[in-house]
């Protein structure tokens, strides 16, 4: 279809991951997706020099449309609400986009897994990119007197590792467990105890 | 060495450690350990019906004998300090233990790795016994006013769990990042908050 001049990198990711889904992770090669491109694989190989590479730009990709872009909408929406409420949402939202995905896409999301754990830097980029948008919110609250002091940043961060059992990959085969939403609602309880001001 | 008659658990469990350190656990199997026993692996078979039974027992063994025991002990002993210092030494403790264990052993560490995704039943009664532990520290210190009321139990799981990235085996590849030790303090701040009675 298009030829090598024309190719842009959009093209390219919708291709392998249309190749991702169909053949698996394991099976897909810069090769099948040339072929699938009707380009020569000197092209692709111009724009992706790995298998790995592809992984993680398609990752990325996905990262950045399915999971930070909606969040950086849910954080800037609902303007009415307090930073507790803002923040349990934007958690609520993290998780539901990760386990729709885990249930949906297997195939992807065992290769999202895997790209977690061997792209450190793209995948240390886009949890910074949340990190600030959790921060956001915290620092409207301590700014309007509703949570304790801080640097928003590093309690972000905190609320982010310490809620790792829920939206972190490596733990997808837990999310099934029957008392997780029990789990995740006393985690949130502690966190938020551990944020609001002290109202007495 | 032993004949089938005189042939114990604990002697089995010493031997099918021996063979996975030595062959690592993808090329170790019940016959294997059955040879270095110097019985039939019928005799083995009785004790341990495959070789995922052979894993999971050595890992329930190495879990109680390197965390829970030791643990208990941490648990029982300094009965000077807060209850907020008893709680941080324990979890000091229990995160150090499977630093130690990923270093030292990588091989058994990534079986124990599997095994917690595998044998959730096995795991559910570790992590409850350790869960216990925690709740009884937390109960002296509701009681001794310093902690706010709370059922023990709860917060002591939803601190197991919001600690998780620190000592989950599914995270052992980002405990050697050079700001894990920073990020421990930044959640463990975030869980104090949340678990001390406001002193104004």
């Amino acid at each position: 279809m298009a030829n090598d001049l024309s190719l842009n990198k959009e093209q390219i990711l919708d291709a392998a991951e249309q190749a991702l889904k169909r053949y698996g992770p394991d099976k897909t090669s810069v090769v099948d997706v040339a072929r699938a491109l009707q380009v020569s694989h000197g092209t692709l190989y111009r724009h992706f020099a790995s298998k790995a590479a592809l992984r993680e730009a398609v990752t990325e990709r996905w990262l950045r449309r399915s999971i930070a872009e909606p969040l950086a909408q849910a954080t800037g929406l609902p303007q009415g609400g307090s930073a507790a409420e803002r923040l349990r949402l934007w958690l609520d939202t993290l998780i539901a986009a990760k386990r729709a995905h885990a249930a949906e896409d297997p195939e992807l999301f065992a290769m999202y897994a895997a790209v977690t754990m061997e792209a450190a830097e793209m995948i240390d980029a886009h949890i910074d990119g949340l990190i600030l948008q959790m921060a956001s919110i915290i620092e409207d609250g301590i700014t309007a007197g509703e949570l304790r002091p801080g640097r928003p940043e590093t309690i972000a961060r905190a609320i982010f590792i310490a809620t790792s059992r829920f939206h972190h990959p490596a733990h997808a085969r837990e999310w099934n467990a029957e008392r997780t939403d029990r789990d995740y609602d006393s985690v949130w309880e502690l966190i938020l105890a551990g944020l609001a001001l002290p109202t007495a």
